[in-house]
């Protein structure tokens, strides 16, 4: 049976804070054909809001440290704040969106990272995503709109990585849908040359990854955002696409494909 | 046909806002046979976060004026931190929860009240209350968590009464089920004798209310949740209990029935 067609976009905190680009980005959502879901993340609106309450953020390795009151302000603001925006300006584009977070029907159970050489806190690493669930809903033309909030069956909202969610979310789809998945950032997608903004690499398989990396090409965040890509196609993800939020067409950016 | 048992319970910021009234509370709704709906307010959190973000809290006769600060403030607590740490409290109740405002799946539609007297600001008077939706939600054993928010459809969150969020979800899945709406507060119900916690007005119906009005009896804050209550028997709802929050079996408390 032919499977039918699902886009799933991942923006990041950048992107839905500022409302000149949140509104080109609900458009350009709104425009994507056939069955979607969209990912947020709201990190700096966050730091924002810890800032003015008081409350140091501490990053390592540009990961969050989640104690007690952090977590209280990721859930408001990944939660509340972000997620209602984006689902309420979804809803006056005429999509159907459904704000979620892990806790909510149970969607996303985790479990607590293990404070190894960093105590991360109140992160949560993904154990399983309701995808049956989910499908349900996308059929009926909802569009899960999904913060990065996990929870793990004890009563705990823990933080979890906004690329780590779209990527087990699409995996979680793909036995129902021909999913892509797109992960929006502020580049035009990879880049050969990190000066050259044009440069970007149309295509890329884990042999092109594995030599540009050692050759110093790919370097920093870009790397584990292509391990999670190669990692949903070997999962059954059809395809990745690493683009700018303007440009989430499919065709755009750096193309990964089984 | 027999229509099936639903009930709807309403709980005040202050039950929700501390840790041990908040587990005695989700015991007590998880409890609670059949199928269910829990709205809760936030006022008391709202009102914090604001004071620490230094933002002022404005109220008229009672009710929040929701300036374009207070409307991010009460997008967070009400639809981030206070409703998915509730979620998160009943998903480990083995209740399987799902958090929703007004924008969610369009759920509650409203339109920003205008200004005469009193401009309150981004508050939002109820059009409508998509039942059918609810309902189908609530057949496949999934517990709606709402928070006290709705919008316009235009892309605007709007701040609105816990109350009537709850009495307009109570009339509008009344064609569906046999509704009973328990209002919860601090007190032990609708009291004769405002100083004894257990002068406690068993039963009350329209008549015995007016003329409690006239005599002083009941008074303030009262009023508006009595008539409330009343709307929502004339609506077709079954039963409107008014009572605390560790008492909501249906059975404790004042109670007005059809």
């Amino acid at each position: 049976m032919m499977k039918e067609k699902l886009t799933v976009v991942k923006v990041g905190g950048g992107i839905v804070e500022e409302e000149s680009s949140l509104r080109q980005l609900l458009a350009a959502f709104s425009a994507i054909d056939g069955y979607k879901v969209l990912v947020h993340g709201g990190g700096r609106s966050a730091t924002k809001i810890a800032e003015r309450l008081g409350i140091e953020s501490r990053m390592v390795n540009g990961r969050r440290i989640t104690d007690a009151d952090m977590l209280n302000v990721v859930t408001m603001v990944y939660g509340g704040l972000v997620n209602k925006s984006i689902v309420a300006g979804l809803q006056a584009c005429g999509v159907n969106a459904l704000g979620l977070t892990g806790t909510d029907m149970d969607v996303i159970r985790s479990h607590k990272r293990p404070a190894k050489d960093v105590d991360y806190g109140f992160v949560g690493d993904v154990d399983t995503v309701n995808g049956k669930l989910l499908e349900e809903l996308i059929r009926k033309d909802i569009v899960p709109v999904m913060a990065p909030l996990t929870h793990d069956g004890k009563g705990h909202i823990l933080n979890t990585n906004a690329d780590t969610i779209a990527g087990e979310t699409a995996k979680a789809l793909a036995p129902y849908f021909n999913v892509t998945l797109i992960f929006c950032f502020e580049k035009k997608g990879v880049l050969r040359d990190a000066d050259d903004e044009n440069s970007v690499i149309g295509h890329i398989d884990e042999a092109d990854f594995k030599r540009y990396v050692e050759d110093g090409t790919i370097q920093g965040g870009m790397i584990p955002k292509l391990e999670n890509s190669f990692d949903a196609i070997r999962a059954g993800v059809d395809k990745v696409v690493i683009t700018l939020a303007t440009a989430i067409d499919g065709r755009s950016g750096t193309i990964i494909e089984k």
